[in-house]
């Protein structure tokens, strides 16, 4: 995948920096275990520090410091998960800052406005997220305002990029990265029809390339597997598909056997920051007991600085003790296993044995640690 | 300096790795930044995880994975501390667990069996510690106990090392460093002649090195200063002086200049993690409003990752936003600015400048950033 900060080889994986950082750990130990894109969160920063100050600084890669790609959501998830604080309409989603309880519009004009400012590479259009299960008719209306929404972003990304070169527009927007890629979202619930016509019509629409939006919210992974497997081949196969939110390292496997190419999750992150190290023969919870006296590394395969140099036993009682180092440690090795699956993934493809690297993977995955 | 893990040149600042971490920062980035000793507390360690469980992980350096010199304090200033929660006596400090309520006894001997299980390189003897002011019969008293203490801690360290070799002792005490030397404490609060007569007690009972205590604790600056040149010729010149528990950029270099060889403060790192950043030019709070839009890194004339890729208004932003990475970027500044003074006194001393050295340090610090 092509970028104005770079390429990135896919499948990838990006850690989640919700306010312009991954939480506990550096750009450069970001760098150094292979992170090649980050997702940062445009609710976040656009409530703080607020995207005017970001564009005045130069965007988001000069005033974070990172200079490899970057892409940010369109604020929308997070919105809705405001829950009581926010409603929906044709226009767009009204809500409440949970900083200050502040009242916001968000458009889809915003959101591409907003994400310009940002100067991300990759910016994704506002879309309508439901939570799982609804009903056919809302999802339909749904995914039909969404689809609605995405020709708003469009046209408002090719004004706004038309005039590229240009530093203000319009309404004092800074297009802060000229070479920025608008990417739509597929929508339609756990129905194969309403996805496949959600992505007829994104596709329509005419994006950079495409995500698949309102999965991993608590379906069946086997329903999430089928979902991905109708929407994949509704996508052109020269851009890039993203798969938002997912998943678990199988979740990652399984949906790159259906054609994903690209992925974001909490999950190695925040999972660390509660105690939870990700290795290839499953989870292991290092609050436990058990590893109060184990001098073994968390996962005796892997070659990141935490394995390199921290046993268990040190790990939770740094854990234990509330020490800031348990959360960097911790999410600096879940972010190494999620990195390295993906760079595994690819040497797999490129050798032509995916399918027995996928099979291996799984079989690992599910053999419990005997001895622990 | 020569220690059993390792050469330590002097003037020296120990971080403070409270337990058995220094918050927010890894020990290969606290390594980087020229980290060549560091302190931990045997108070914490010996509640949580327990001296036990680490000498049979073989001592707090494998337990922690640190190769370099280790330093622990006797547990007495954190007992101190407790206030309500302690009662001293001839025989020690019986003191209750601010973790549990546990009731504890802490002796000179146990604080010298505790120290031989953590295997630091250099321990602390058990000392009592006033608060600042007492009367000065109080100060006498609590001086001359100190003393009798030093003579117990010695008498069990000898006795306890004469049989190093062995793996376990007595009450099945582990020696994990049969390398380990002990420093003895001089008290005497601000009375120079209790300090002088301190001082030639503690040389009389004999120790590896000693170190100044019951100093930065709330005394006028001067008063330490004066503190410190009494004490320092009663020591001997050929063993290092350790002036405990201090203090700002201006102290250490004057505490050197009165002829102290190590430091440790949690000035660097606690100040770091509440928005404090030392400069050559004096502290600036990066909270303040004013560096929301500054492009500047914190302090221009620094070498370190933070001012390498850090502006304020993002350190700002990390900070406001609470996330953890403010505190590791403030606490690897912080530390390589003390850590670089250290280094910048070291030279200033070999090429026989020191007191220019002194003289324009003062001078830069009393400059306040004009432009800031």
């Amino acid at each position: 995948m092509t970028t104005a900060h770079g390429d990135v080889p896919t499948p990838a994986f990006m850690p989640v920096g919700t306010q312009g950082a991954v939480k506990g750990v550096v750009h450069r130990d970001l760098e150094q275990i292979g992170a090649d894109i980050l997702l940062s969160n445009t609710y976040h920063l656009y409530l703080r520090p607020g995207d005017g100050l970001i564009a005045r600084r130069g965007g988001l890669h000069a005033f974070i410091g990172w200079s490899r790609p970057i892409l940010t959501d369109s604020g929308g998830y997070q919105v809705f998960s405001l829950a009581a604080r926010r409603t929906i309409d044709e226009e767009g989603a009204r809500f409440r800052s949970h900083l200050d309880g502040s009242a916001h519009l968000l458009t889809p004009e915003r959101a591409v406005d907003i994400q310009a400012q940002l100067g991300s590479d990759i910016a994704m259009v506002l879309d309508e997220c439901l939570a799982h299960p609804s009903e056919e008719t809302v999802v339909r209306q749904s995914m039909e305002r969404t689809l609605r929404w995405a020709r708003r972003a469009r046209e408002r990304f090719l004004t706004l990029y038309e005039k590229r070169g240009r530093e203000s527009f319009g309404d004092g927007v800074i297009v802060t990265n000229p070479g920025q890629a608008q990417f739509g979202i597929v929508q339609g619930g756990v129905s194969p029809e309403l996805r496949e016509e959600s992505a007829r019509g994104t596709v329509e629409v005419g994006f950079e390339a495409y995500a698949i939006g309102g999965l991993s919210v608590g379906e069946p992974t086997d329903v999430m597997y089928s979902m991905v497997e109708r929407t994949t081949p509704c996508l052109p196969e020269e851009s890039p598909r993203y798969l938002m939110g997912a998943g678990t390292p199988q979740d990652l496997v399984e949906a790159v056997a259906r054609g994903v190419d690209l992925f974001d999750c909490v999950l190695p992150t925040r999972n660390a920051r509660n105690g939870q190290l990700f290795t290839g023969e499953g989870p292991i919870n290092i609050k436990n007991a058990r590893y109060a006296e184990d001098d073994r590394p968390p996962d005796p395969a892997c070659v990141c600085y935490t394995c390199r140099t921290c046993s268990r036993a040190y790990l939770r009682h740094l854990f234990q003790a509330g020490e800031i180092n348990a959360s960097t440690l911790n999410t600096l090795h879940n972010l190494h296993f999620y990195l390295d699956t993906l760079r595994r993934i690819r040497d797999a493809i490129a050798f032509g044995r995916f399918e027995s690297f996928r099979l291996d993977f799984h079989n690992s995955l599910s053999r419990r640690l005997h001895d622990s």
